[in-house]
């Protein structure tokens, strides 16, 4: 059985109450029972966390190295500055993928850009709490992949 | 039961012999035929088309319209710059997902922007033949969702 | 009696049911239709040619050049960046005006700039069908002032 | 009968004996004259106001609001950086149109930016004189319309 | 008594006719007047000019050096490129307090730059009518700290 | 009576003894004491709080949906990249004014944008402990307004 | 005898009280009397003209056309954006020269590009009052040098 | 005997009529018959392509993977906007050498940069008809020299 | 006795397992000591903290003012964006010296830039373990020079 | 008697033969033979260097600080990228003013930029020989008001 | 028979030890000699200089004007800054042509500019030591062309 | 014993007379001195060259290949723009470190890019003559790892 972190960035504890027409009205919580659900299905555990402070994610993204077999990470708007979530990154040695519940690229100029990406293994943005189970699937396969070398 | 369209753009045919290191070493019918399968025990069908030329993309975009449910994009390197592409997608009231093989944000700083994405629902990149099976499954939700509306 | 070319670009096939609110609901057949009429009474006979294909617009740009007195262009998004529809249209001696339906400058940044625009004799954008009508009398100008030189 | 305010701005009142390579002979009253004849064909009254200040620009701008049904403006070398007539033209409901006599695409740099497009309907560029008719004829179309909705 | 003038630049004399989603359906008139009846409170003499013209601005701006204790300064639109009411405010030494009514930071591009702005003491924006009489307060302030040293 | 939170970002807390030359010399304390007596003649009740942790201040942000009719913010150095506190803002519907001690725009170039500004309801910069109380004075009145709607 | 028309633009009219640091403490009077003593030796009549008004300075830079040999130019800020004032000079046929009396490439960014400098026949900056005799002295040699070809 | 592909992109089957300040009097046909003349001397054949398609270009640089030794190609305008090219040459492993009869450095700015010149082995621009010629001579040793290694 | 602070900002912790071809493979702890021991042989006493979080190295640079005669700070990433720990050194009136490991100038653009010494004294990076060393000497030079004065 | 240097830059050895539409047909000597009989007849004594290296260009600079009262420099293209020679100046504490022959704003885009202006006192550009007079008497002034104080 | 000149720029002396993976392994003296060998077949006699100076090698750019018919250039770094080169080749009539043994385009991003090539008639690029012997021969048909003129 | 080159570039021979508020007081001459001294206790001779000739300075360096462990750099201001100096060091295999008197970061922005810096091991700047004895030390390491090698 594999395990994983899912990583939840600033804000993202608004949900439900936060911009629905952008982000839906289902809060983290019920978000992250249908991760686990379908998680498990694959007989994969999740674990979450979810953080408005930089140094917070960064801390959880270390203890991927050694706890977890790979990550998905929402960094929220931290993923268009924060070098340092992807410096943390690049010191685990464990794959991450970066999703994102909405279509960054049809909104904000500032949100075009993730700073984040060129650490992750992919991306997956714009199917809503979709977007988190389409990551789980992927890492599911890049694990497995990554054992069979 | 579904119908949609998956189009490869250019140089997507030189899958298998293009640079291996970055795309796998499995051809574009290869990979085709796993869509195929996947899609099918999803009760969808699939049409495949492949061209290197921009004009006769736009031209299967359009036929989206009226013959499909949906489509998912690869656009090769027109995605970096073919508005032309951009303006078809939005002519057709369908959902496109946009998806690549590789970690675009990880290569040339070219290849980080999309012109087409502002126009798809959502983005899919990394993960090899899977981005596809991944944008299958994505597009399988986004089309049962509309048809709730 | 003088002869024109009407191209027009990517998309505009779709003219009729393609974003209505920005480019009404008549189809492409209909407008061509309008301009013959007006032309005709100019004693001016259109021909009129649509391409999704960058290649097979710049074909026809060069049968300009023994064929036509002049040629109305609305080369769709390949106006912001085919430097080869710019090249193209220096290639032929003839007065080319260029023509957009909505007007590109209230709209997205990439729309504010032609790559065709320094190649023609002018522009005409905003003006709906209305655009064409316009572009077919400063055509008429443009022609008789060339023959008396 | 309509009733509309041609507005010409900076040094358009040197025309005739400035740049005539690039703006012709024919001094503005040449061609307030021609425009004024081809205007009243259409049952249009054309009031012509020119000046080389912004703020009586502006000034005039405003007056179209009660008393005119449109305006024809070639507001001159203010077109590239005066983001107080576009805030004038916002201010005002009725419909404006931005000519120029030369192609100032194929011109510098700094001409091929207007500030001014955003706020009005359409822009004609080109033709020399014939861009205030055309103007003339679109603007009529364009107030037609709008007594119709 | 302390004596202050308050400009108010292009197209602010179209308040209440103009945009009003944005800037409300008070004229300027009955701003002014609220802005008179705040200030008399506080023992200040108000008044008012309004011109579309940069150069009028400017004049106003100089008879600040020695018939007035201060300045309250809406420029409009010139607020984001006259370098000449820039140097205006620097060659006068009394403060100035530049205002807006709406939130310019959240409106086009163009309008985050203030090119005044490091001219004057400060900055109030986006509290409509009231972005006046927090001015009027915060000069009234400064004015009795100038006394002071 | 209204209840509001002000928050002060990072190195607020040396205020006093930081750069005494750009933000005086009173210490953050004697400051909010300033704020709480004049909010309290307006029957409002403040809260203050001081981080220099961009999380804790996302945190407090997010109290303010529930707890308070509205904030005055200085985010301090963060004003200028954390689109996190500008999406926290966003996701929280309640009034919030963004305030500086300095006039930013007369300071280092990096310091005339702000992110959160296009978030907040409008931006007081410049005139000390006072930008404090004139948005204390701002925020009333939207407060106010809102409860009439 | 020569006759040559001196304009100088926004703020010049505060001479004496501006910024003495950077300008020196003559007024513009006393300025043009040095320059018109300086002229007369050299038998160049000289008139003088300063206005804050963009408009008017293009309609002064118009007389010139019938009535001058040459002109001076000292734009003040506008200088570094009146495309307006650009295409007055090249309107008429005349020499002129810009000067400053301040060196403006050791000062802000802003005043390190001039628009109006490719219009004219040189540039003069740095040396105060001095500035304009040497003007006149250049252009004497422009004007002498004309009347002989 | 080695074999290569020439291929000449958009506009290049108007030489001969097209600008001939810049292209010459020669037609495509007789600088391919010169060309062919110049290879066959060095026991090279040369076969040749034009298109105004990018696809159509794409679909014959392909074919050189497995039909030639490598390839020249002059792509014309596509040069400076087409890495759908860039990714077909790199997708093929056989030399490439892009050639331009005009100094293109000395040209538009558009012309200066190539996006395809970093998948070719080297650039040779600026010497007419010869700039073919140089090009087989070159791609003549690069091939000698892969068949050594 | 002098008393400095060594900082180290995020994913400093992770030396010794991250990147090692970049970083090394001494851990954070091994360095430390290192650079006690060195520095003791100097007579200065160095604590040492760690911290992945933006504000808690804010807190610690505060700390310094009263608590240390300098610092040695290693933000890390945060060196290219935190304006926040750039004005925290600012508010502090201690010598701060910026230190990496690696050569930031010969890796990725975005490191090439730090927002952070403009408030330190100097920069020291590329020499591995040997920036700290070399730092505390220069530091303690610093202080003694500070002592003169 | 005053002692100054004039030192010309790169190509200026070749005035005479050089571009002579841009530069005359005088030959330096000439030119510098008009300067020495001017500069003689305000009692100044000129040396004239010429070099096309940067090094020893920066070597005669240095000579000023103790040899000369001043120098006119005309620096050729170094003026547009030599913060050496921008340094050298800084390093000596005598006037110096940069002259040009033409009028460098109106030529290529490369020089518009001075890197030397802003450490020289003035600049005088576009009138030929003229420029290097002007340049003797601006200096001369300098020289003779430094005295003074 | 022709007489020309083959300049190498800086650390081009440096051949044969200098990152061998771009530069080969052959010395400059080799390079010379096939060069020499090469050229003597086609009765042009060449002569050699390599300096690391931009102004010797200036000074012998200016040599070209009347001692050689021509010069093939090799600028080294100085291609990418050295305007002072570039109006080197300006002042002499003669045919430059550019050379360099990398391809340019294909490496660091500052190396993709040249600054010089505007001034020569052809540029080419990436063929090792070849590059030389193919700019030979195409200044040899530049020579001979000339002569028939 | 190691034996090392210490090369100034241009300006550092005006030392103690040059802007001593950046430089401090002491000559050249005397900064060598102590440098000459501190490496002598560490078994280090060091020979010293300064140029104000780009040219010069590389070709000292080159002869850093054969004759010498290792160099400090202070290349002046051709650090911000020699990329034939970036070349130099490459081309050379032995271990340079950049150094600085001044904080180059806190100075002009011109300064703060190095294009230097990716060819050397490290940078060390703003700490007056000290850079150079903390160069000495830092590259004394540098040289005995290599050793071990």
């Amino acid at each position: 059985m594999y395990k994983i972190l899912v990583i939840n960035g600033p804000n993202m504890n608004m949900l439900g109450t936060r911009e629905k027409g952008i982000y839906g009205s289902q809060t983290l919580d019920e978000i992250n029972q249908s991760i686990s659900t379908y998680a498990s299905s694959m007989r994969i555990k999740c674990d979450f966390y979810q953080s408005n402070s930089e140094g917070d994610i960064i801390d959880q993204i270390h203890r991927v190295k050694d706890e977890y077999d790979g990550c998905i990470i929402n960094a929220g708007a931290y993923t268009h500055y924060s070098y340092a979530i992807h410096d943390a990154i690049k010191a685990v040695g464990k794959p991450f993928i970066e999703v994102h519940m909405s279509n960054v690229y049809s909104r904000e100029e500032f949100r075009h850009k993730s700073v984040i990406a060129p650490a992750c293994k992919g991306v997956i943005a714009g199917f809503g709490r979709n977007s988190y189970l389409l990551g789980i699937s992927a890492l599911y396969d890049l694990i497995k992949q990554n054992e069979k070398n």
